[in-house]
């Protein structure tokens, strides 16, 4: 991630605590040798010898942090308490707060939002449960819970560590779509504890969705809690991903001209992701999927301890291919890669089949840089934010999530998946469509409510709707 | 409750399915008639045949909620979908929202709250699970936690009739103290599975108030959890009542001129609020207490099959008493009522010692009411807002929750909620204390930042601040 860690011309704040006889030109002239610019100091407490202070420095591009540290930390009478750049400090404190929607300014109030009058609600609430989706949180809140065991590229971090993306997801969801949302960090990674602490916190939300979670633990969790909750359970990590590759593949087909029914698809990488993009490809009438993960390609004529992998055998590879990648891409039409950095080569890409479609959407590093292959494929997209085409769950989630919400749905079903990925489809125009442009920006604003009325009219019509939105009527 | 459930003038808001036909004229005149002023009409849905109104109406002082509802319910034409209130309506979507706090605008934004840059933040926490206290919303966030078991004077309602009140209790939090607060409510009453769903998710918080969890399991509860995690868990029905009880009784007390030594106390009810407030008494050196619960007073000469009763007889009452409410009260010097309404007479507090103080706290009916025994009792408290002298929570768990949070405590001990009853005594000056004025009103301004010094104080003192504020420094 070292490249895409420091923004150019970062901020940096410095923490120093000084003597009080050191003259402060001293300090200043170290750090402009070092390559950095003194824009503001703030005094954050000063003691009679000692002083505390907030040094916020400017780097330009090209500067070295490493080095400004070491030279404040050289002057004598200096201590460096901390570093903090502008992304730790916008997580100081955590992301989100939760607020009232309205005051208590008087005793009227406080017996409204309390005791005694709220007896009133409760009792409106205990005769008919139902009114817990009107009268309280649940109506538009969403549990965002991990047990921190597959974070982002950082693999099993846990659940403390786990935090600052399960805040960020909250965000995002408050931020792109109004759902309120509250991370959950599980402290356990047994399944069966995680499956039973879930369903006891389950009544202050509207809907769950799990992220996070290593497969194929991941799997059994999702499938338990959506059977034995009665509000939706979306695992993003798979259905998020597969909803913006669908849509992405949508696009991309129509570029090249071809149905899901006659393209050969490779996918890279048989865990969470990858199994979820695989059902829905299947669900989409694909007929041949050839799965590959560390050990080659995914065969009924092999025996699998995962049940995961095992169903993924039975499921796809009609033609029984076996060996390795290469040998899977052989005359592929698309590449969906959800493995690790760096794992297709160019000459890989060149024995796929004509107008090859690539989605290598590894994370931090896809699985092969777009500039390697750009004259030989059709349409590439990755996971990143620096290339066009990206792949990005922030797509889905949140509109997805508003829906579900808005129409009190039951579960998240097929349907409802589809409905979303065609959606994210839709914003791109025909005229707009073009290699560089499959997929919409996540700062498109359409993109949510397309989401939203797509998959309200799905949930609607596959009958998991409990209410008809006032704008469905 | 029916008394203090509408207050004077109250609005309601009728929302009427009406056919397109009906005239408004008869409707207005069917209110009116009824008692009530239309004083807005608003449109909610129009269709060809039939349009959804909500109608505010103003009932005037003695005015018939009911009265209304039947006079428009009878209008031919007219189809009464549901009436609200104001206290209804400020619970529509629940009382609490999930907000961030720095906007996500724009690519450099999103990269810092979430991927990719939210990564380096993780792996600080990683590298040093302390930072989860700084770089996460753990700095400042509380569960409140309940099963439903005994929710205010409602019983066991459940978790999801339990939502208005931890709600409640988390808007009071954040406008008392700036505090953020959670509500956690578990459909499980099973203990272990209680314990073990907070221990599960207690990464989240930087503390966890227990509330209206039945007794005895809430002795268990909060034992366990007390002892098995870092953060400070804080029952606040025993806790915060005990602190509030003692703070007033510590200004009572001067009143009559006594001291805790001298006293005889019956405490009247033995459950969560009324074993609290006796420990606070025992350790505060009040020498003879005798409790009384519905089969009378407990003594050593009986068994218990409740463990917390059992301590109870054997630390209490040592002149052995026994016999009923009436028994125990005979000499006794102050009345602590945790029970139901109406246990106590006139006649009994007559025969109580001189200066007798009668806290009767039973919600939301006293154990007698003030104006009974005025004449005789040198002071009276109550749990109600509308007689002097309120013994309300609200006193104590904002600020005491600041504190620990704060100072980041590892637990809540005995001296810093005697911290906290002082403050709240101390911010009555010798020349406001009165028998009408034992106890600040809740909205009293210097109550929390009051507790909030003085309970960081003790927590300083007896080691367990992990964190030295910088204003303590």
């Amino acid at each position: 991630m070292g490249k895409i860690a420091f923004n150019k011309g970062e901020n940096i704040i410095l923490r120093i605590e000084m003597d009080s006889h050191i003259k402060f030109g001293e300090v200043a002239t170290g750090i402009t040798r070092a390559g950095g610019d003194i824009i503001a100091i703030d005094l954050v407490d000063a003691g009679k010898n000692i002083s505390v202070r907030d040094l916020t420095i400017n780097v330009a591009e090209g500067g070295q942090i490493g080095e400004i540290e070491e030279a404040v930390s050289r002057i004598p009478g200096i201590k460096l308490i901390h570093v903090s750049d502008r992304t730790f400090l916008l997580h100081l404190g955590g992301k989100i707060s939760t607020v009232p929607k309205s005051p208590v300014q008087n005793r009227d109030d406080l017996s409204r939002v309390y005791t005694p009058d709220v007896a009133r609600v409760c009792m409106a609430i205990k005769e008919d449960p139902a009114k817990a989706f009107t009268l309280s949180i649940k109506k538009n809140t969403v549990a965002v819970v991990s047990d921190g065991s597959a974070v982002l590229g950082l693999g099993n971090i846990g659940p403390s560590a786990a935090m600052p993306v399960m805040e960020g997801k909250a965000v995002l969801f408050k931020q792109f779509a109004g759902v309120d949302a509250f991370p959950i960090c599980i402290s356990t990674q047994d399944t069966e504890e995680i499956i039973q602490t879930v369903k006891h916190i389950a009544t202050v939300f509207g809907g769950i969705n799990l992220e996070d979670i290593s497969a194929p633990r991941c799997f059994e969790i999702e499938q338990r809690l959506r059977e034995e909750l009665d509000i939706p359970v979306f695992h993003d990590d798979q259905h998020g991903t597969a909803v913006v590759m669908y849509a992405g593949l949508l696009n991309a087909l129509k570029l090249v001209n071809r149905s899901m029914e006659e393209i050969k698809v490779v996918v890279c990488g048989v865990g969470a992701a990858g199994v979820a993009c695989t059902r829905m490809l299947l669900a989409a009438g694909v007929k041949e999927i050839v799965g590959v993960d560390r050990r080659g390609i995914l065969t009924a004529d092999q025996k699998y301890d995962n049940p995961m992998k095992e169903w993924f055998a039975m499921e796809t590879n009609p033609k029984r291919l076996s060996g390795t990648l290469r040998d899977a891409l052989r005359g592929a039409d698309v590449f969906i890669g959800l493995s690790s950095g760096g794992l297709l080569t160019r000459e890989d890409v060149m024995t796929m089949a004509a107008n090859p479609i690539v989605f290598a959407m590894a994370n931090p590093d896809p699985e092969i840089v777009p500039e390697d292959i750009e004259d030989i494929a059709a349409v590439i997209a990755t996971g990143r934010s620096d290339y066009p085409n990206q792949i990005n769950n922030v797509l889905c989630f949140p509109g997805i999530f508003r829906a579900a919400l808005d129409c009190r749905a039951v579960t998240i079903n097929e349907e409802m998946k589809f409905a979303a990925a065609e959606a994210i489809a839709s914003i791109i125009t025909d005229e707009d469509r073009s290699k560089s442009h499959i997929i919409p920006s996540v700062f498109n604003q359409k993109v949510v409510s397309a989401v939203r009325n797509r998959v309200i009219e799905a949930a609607i019509r596959t009958g998991v709707a409990k209410k008809v939105p006032k704008d469905f009527r």
